[in-house]
């Protein structure tokens, strides 16, 4: 039998206090602060293409694109037609709370509806740290594997919507939408699950009136 | 124009002093230590079986397999027949240079020819993190898309090998091999890439090669 060692605690910095002030900076503005998490390459950009397109006529979007570096995705957003900031987190995995609030303030959340805050492709350090979003929705795209609950199950754990993405190459892959399904819901009963395809536009219609209420 | 806003610097725990340490028994014991990274889903554990499978005739193989949480691969590598130790870093989103040494000692390395450290699923961390490996060798998947090298270059800079795993569906993706190897040989040009699907065991045998060497 293999042995299994425990390593090191994840001494993570407190960033409540930024995060409760974000929240109340929203709840006062009206405006819904949405944490799009997923792993690199899970589709983030292209689901909120799709979103945006949905929403745009009835709302006011700002996107928040953070990036380890580059600014590719917020060209696109600008070509999309919406408030964008690009966050450059200079090699930090994940946005926390206060890098956040900085770039609300930045961006300006005045006259906005809606804002996505699209964080590093990483399944694991965003899901640690609270930013103050009212909505935290994760993708996992189909060429993930159904068994990423079980090897990243804080993820699983703290996010409200979980979107499976890429539903179009079921077919190519071993990814068992039960499973996937079971697994989540195992960790996070309450998890509100929709199969979409940002690829062929299919799937958003049910996300983006979630949104809107 | 949208605002780019710079927000951390990383501080990095310096652990040179441990990667040297572990370098150092690497070169004593005679044995080639691989950091195997790629994101969530990249097909790391298909990616090992398919060089464990090649390579257990002629050599010892040890595999670190570390998690976040759960043991699945460590049971899978069990099951291929070679020695392993499962190391949880209790949502750690990456190993560190102590870390490996703590899990080389625990598995113990007598004897052994080759060891794998499959790092935990992240684009970014682990590339900050020197562990002491002779090689550090990552993957990208094909449903990832071609512009990871563009927003994780990091990593891209680091590794010495890149495996393009998942090709058998390339025809289901946008996604340009040319452009990528530009891309990450821009960053690096030193980088050795290799196509390869670990679902069908194709193109391992160079791969293999280049280890036994």
């Amino acid at each position: 039998m293999y042995q299994i060692m425990e390593t090191k605690e994840r001494v993570l910095a407190d960033n409540n206090a930024a995060a409760a002030e974000t929240r109340a900076q929203m709840q006062e503005s009206g405006a819904l602060l949405v944490n799009l998490m997923g792993s690199p390459g899970a589709g983030k950009t292209s689901v909120l293409l799709n979103l945006i397109r949905l929403l745009q006529d009835d709302c006011a979007i700002g996107v928040m694109e953070a990036d380890v570096d580059s600014d590719v995705d917020a060209k696109t957003m600008q070509e999309a037609g919406v408030r964008v900031i690009q966050l450059h987190t200079a090699g930090l995995c994940h946005m926390d709370a206060d890098m956040t609030k900085r770039g609300l303030d930045a961006m300006g959340i005045d006259g906005l509806d809606l804002i996505f805050l699209e964080n590093i492709g990483n399944l694991v350090c965003p899901a640690e740290f609270e930013i103050g979003a009212d909505l935290r929705m994760m993708l996992l795209s189909v060429p993930e594997g159904d068994d990423k609950p079980l090897k990243y199950p804080l993820m699983f754990s703290v996010s409200d919507v979980l979107l499976f993405n890429k539903m179009d190459t079921l077919p190519v892959f071993d990814f068992d939408v039960e499973k996937a399904s079971a697994r989540a819901k195992a960790l996070n009963p309450a998890i509100v699950i929709f199969p979409v395809s940002a690829k062929r536009g299919e799937g958003f219609e049910p996300v983006a009136s979630l949104l809107k209420e």
